[in-house]
């Protein structure tokens, strides 16, 4: 299972009860954040997103919309009482700010807080479950996106047949991931005879903020769900070009070049009141577009 | 007029929709910012503070939960246009977060941040309606409390002698300031014929973060209102004094030796869902106690 939760999807300045950037990707067991503007672990707290089960934090570039709720969310995580390690991935110069934010506040977190710089494209973490790398984007500093993926998705138990052959429901978990159950009796029970293969591993790109290029489309190819920036309707594709962000046309022609399933749409610009033209726009190049709207989740297909 | 508005009265961690210390002093026509804990900006668009009248802001010590927001709402006030001075006081170290911030996003503020390293008590800005000084707390780290001063209050107008003496509504807002009039004819009305003398300036004080100490009763004495932490109800004394916060009980002792009209008390735990008891345990002590309960605004008597 691959979801996208959306906790803000406004740009720069918080209006009309939208929030800066910030998503939590639920991929099988593990929750990641990407970005994280003011506000976020406010957002965490009326979505019921739980921050102890998040390890890996993944920042775009530092403009402050994409990472000023980040200070706030790693003070409070030590405030809670967090032990286990959380892993930082960003433009290198994240951890000098917080460093200094740690030093004159004389702070020191109870858990280990690891940073990793991001500096050229690729894998940045795997393991047997998924798969998460970086790739560049097209903005006024330096700007990352992020390609979550399945390494190996959960079989499917089919509970009737692994009853029926003995097998508890507290052995499910070990079925997904292909184990055989052993019953008392020394009786290997295979399991393929009790699931179902797994469906295909999915992939979700997080495109960050950027201008329109059609080299985007080839980093994120054939991604199954593209979350792309819309800071402006089409009408202002001058404005969108001379600040490095994109139009509702400009992210579904990328969608429609990079030939992904969904394109979900974000970073509204503050001047917006009501959103329903950014779908319209967009859906008009790409049917298959969404608005980034704050609280829903939304399943990569 | 002298007032106070809530925009924030949690401490550490946001909880319960309740938000980190952000106060706002209306002092007649201008507006002050006391700390800015992570989410003023989204608290000010709330309850619709007008931030283009704020001038003037002060950041009580580099605990986040009192100044994580900051660099948000300075941003953001670039964003929409701002051009006139913005006056920052707070710890010498501040600076250079901000500075660090800006560096890293390329940014350049459109108008004048003007920083005002706090070092000494005594008076920070001064002019012909009020003043506002500064003076030590005892905290963990260097801890500032300030105190707002009406310099001299409008005097009151009587409308109806004014009208029948001749002088224009417009002309009312010069009355107050001691002005007189000329009429078209040279004669000249005494202020004091239509005018009643200015009440007793007002005086404001806000503590911020500090462990119970005596001595800061001398630092506010007979100011007309007092804001106090209470971090803590009273059966957690001990804990309040090893993080060098106070309870509800402390903060009432100290109101009673200042000699104040009234307090204000706030920067709940956030291990307190309700807050009730908090105003009944000080108001034991000293009954004219108020909760600082967010969005609510509080004229000093």
């Amino acid at each position: 299972m691959l979801a996208v939760t959306i906790l803000g999807n406004n740009s720069a300045i918080p209006a009309f009860d939208r929030h800066p950037t910030a998503q939590v990707i639920t991929l099988d067991d593990h929750l990641f954040l990407v970005d994280c503007g003011e506000g976020t672990q406010t957002q965490m707290n009326k979505y019921k997103i739980r921050r102890s089960r998040i390890n890996h934090i993944f920042i775009s570039h530092l403009h402050g919309d994409h990472y000023f709720g980040l200070i706030g969310l790693i003070t409070s995580m030590g405030l809670l009482g967090r032990h286990q390690d959380l892993n930082l991935y960003g433009p290198p110069r994240l951890i000098d700010i917080f460093d200094l934010q740690l030093k004159v506040a004389d702070t020191q977190l109870p858990y280990n807080l690891i940073f990793h710089p991001l500096g050229e494209e690729g894998v940045l973490v795997k393991d047997n479950r998924f798969e998460i790398s970086c790739f560049k984007v097209f903005h006024r500093i330096e700007c990352w996106g992020f390609i979550f993926r399945q390494v190996r998705p959960p079989r499917r138990v089919n509970p009737e047949k692994a009853k029926i052959s003995g097998i508890p429901a507290s052995f499910f978990d070990r079925l997904k991931w292909g184990e055989n159950y052993e019953t008392q009796q020394g009786i290997v029970i295979q399991n393929e005879t009790v699931t179902e293969p797994a469906p295909k591993p999915k992939s979700y790109a997080y495109s960050a903020d950027t201008i329109y290029n059609p080299e985007l489309a080839l980093k994120v190819k054939g991604v199954d769900m593209l979350y792309h920036e819309t800071t402006y309707l089409k009408d202002l594709e001058e404005r969108a070009n001379k600040r490095y962000h994109c139009t509702t046309v400009q992210a579904a022609s990328i969608a429609n070049i990079a030939g992904v399933k969904q394109l979900l749409i974000g970073h509204f610009s503050s001047k917006y009141d009501r959103l329903d033209e950014f779908e319209r726009e967009a859906r008009e190049i790409f049917p298959e577009t969404y608005l980034a709207i704050e609280g829903v989740s939304f399943l990569v297909p």
